[in-house]
């Protein structure tokens, strides 16, 4: 017995998607799914009840942000990072290795880690795949990632093909010092930048390491759409049906429809919350800047579909008034919309693969919402 | 019949100070009262639902703020301030007055009114106690204030025997501009700064236009307590007791119990939420600073004592990460429990009323606050 257990409930017979449940220590949650991001330990303008309201399952947390800040030593000691932060259902956290190769400007790898400079005061840190594990172990998260190189887009093939044989012997010293097998999963993550023949190499790698569960990483780096896609068509096929698979840093409405056509599971993405703060907003007609001059007498809602805290309670003018003035509630609002966005987004998906028509649903929701199906 | 009645229940044997209830156009509320502050037409970094939850039954919100931004115009659109910002309760906004003298570098009083700049963009504006009238009629708060002069201190006493004057003047323009009496109900403002027989003139002055409550503006602007606590004493006691008396811009916990041992119904503060957003929470032992290092292992909530989601649900140690990583949920956090600080303070200072018992409660307050009582 593992941390966790995937259930395959059914296949969407027009697509292939997956409707599926993982159960871990902290509950379970449905898949496909998308996970708000907590980058440091709270997702950014939301309360966990909140959270809850709008029917987020389970969050993702960052293992640097974490590292540098409170530090993983003070989480410990509160009894993990769920009680830390307030949060009893599944936490996923991340290795620390995109935060380390993308927000450090020094950094040095070696076959044993990576040395690199603090985002917050310059001091110099060394990470190694053990030390990601005894870092999210202290966390508690369910599921925690095995420490990986993620290279940037367009990057050399010799280079990529390296990077990958060193990932693939980073994630075995991960799953070597994992100590807590029966509370946290730990899931393995496929690399190699936009070459098919590395995406499969790392593919099967990561499979003889026996996961249970795989991640696709590097992905919607800066790649076209059609890239990505063809990225996940020929290495999900390769993953064990049994297991959940996630696809790492991915969440604009599109590549989540089309990520779950193409057998993905998980998400997750700081986007809403992101774009949320600056007073952008999904809604069921396509994305609006609620910040523009022309909302400054808009008395109507944010989404005339949408039953959130802010469409049932605050007009457009209003939020943009609160935007404006920077006041937090502005911001507050946006993000709570665009997470609940994403969450019914997530729902109608499942409801699709039920139905047997997610590729009806995509035709659908990319006419009305203004993006191009391919 | 007017837009509010006070209603007198009881007085304290020991103290004096006054129990009571006012009933508005929008719904009664119990006196004391101590009255958030959503300048901007929100109470930073709350949500309506959570003013409610914590007990808050009248908000005051800034008329300059609001018609500088987004303009009074798009509120009346929008169907009033109570329905722009989704507040169904009472609201009391106050005249423009204090901001214009204390926000505007550049001002230019004379009879007819007051010339300043914008804070936002330096666009010159004119304000005259019929525009700030008019302004409130178009917010549609239940209680709305006439156009004073608030004075520096210290101030020259014959600036501020003509200020008075001026103010009387402006006060009864103001009661004539006013449209709205069966839906708002105008306050007048006693001023005079720490000059006892100015201060008593401006309140018969003001008694003599017959307001249906009456303010007392200008204080707890750099005086001592002593001296706030004498204007108290030598005005408040001239005022009619079945009106109520507010104490503007007053929120500090002594201020509050000393405020209603002399007779005051009403108060208003940025205190809670503005050292709530840098970390500063009021306990039942006093002050703390969360931010402080030495509450980074401290699992303990805020205040033991209190019951307030911030307090039932996370420890110092999270709040205090959270204000240092500059995350939006620590500042909400801080803002909630002081304002629910002050609110169950007001809450035991009626029951004080009741029990006759004010004075002992003060006493009491004081020693495990840490505050001196006078």
């Amino acid at each position: 017995m593992g941390a966790i257990r995937y259930e395959l409930i059914k296949k969407c017979k027009q697509t292939g998607a997956r409707l599926g449940r993982v159960y871990t220590p902290h509950g379970s949650f449905e898949t496909p799914a998308f996970m708000p991001v907590g980058t440091q330990g709270t997702v950014k303008g939301m309360s966990p009840d909140e959270l809850k309201e709008i029917g987020a399952e389970i969050i993702l947390s960052n293992t640097y942000h974490l590292y540098m800040r409170p530090g993983h030593d003070i989480i410990r000691e509160a009894g993990g990072l769920h009680s830390f932060m307030n949060w009893d259902r599944p936490i996923l956290t991340d290795s620390g290795g995109f935060q380390v190769f993308s927000l450090s400007d020094l950094r040095d790898i070696t076959e044993e880690g990576v040395t690199f400079k603090s985002h917050i005061d310059g001091s110099r840190h060394f990470f190694t795949p053990e030390k990601a594990i005894e870092i999210q172990n202290s966390l508690g998260s369910d599921i925690i990632m095995a420490f990986d190189e993620c290279v940037p887009y367009p990057c050399d093939y010799d280079y990529v093909k390296k990077s990958i044989e060193r990932t693939t012997r980073w994630a075995r010293r991960c799953k070597e010092a994992h100590k807590n097998t029966e509370k946290q999963a730990l899931f393995g993550i496929v690399q190699g930048s936009t070459y098919r023949d590395l995406r499969i190499r790392s593919a099967y790698e990561m499979l003889e390491l026996d996961f249970p569960g795989y991640a696709v990483g590097g992905l919607s780096v800066g790649e076209p759409a059609e890239e990505m896609y063809e990225m996940l068509e020929c290495t999900v096929p390769l993953l064990p049906e049994d297991r959940p698979r996630y696809l790492m840093g991915v969440g604009s409405p599109d590549y989540l429809i089309e990520g779950a056509i193409r057998g993905i599971d998980m998400f997750d993405c700081v986007l809403p919350t992101r774009i949320g703060r600056n007073g952008t907003v999904l809604t069921s007609r396509g994305r609006i800047i609620v910040r523009d001059a022309a909302y400054a007498r808009d008395y109507s809602s944010l989404d005339p579909e949408c039953d959130c805290y802010a469409c049932r309670n605050f007009t457009r003018a209003y939020i943009r008034h609160l935007l404006k003035a920077r006041e937090i509630l502005g911001l507050r609002l946006c993000t709570l919309h665009n997470l609940k966005f994403l969450l019914d987004l997530m729902k109608k998906v499942r409801q699709a693969i039920i139905d047997d028509k997610l590729g009806d649903f995509r035709k659908e929701f990319f006419s009305s919402f203004g993006y191009k199906s391919i």
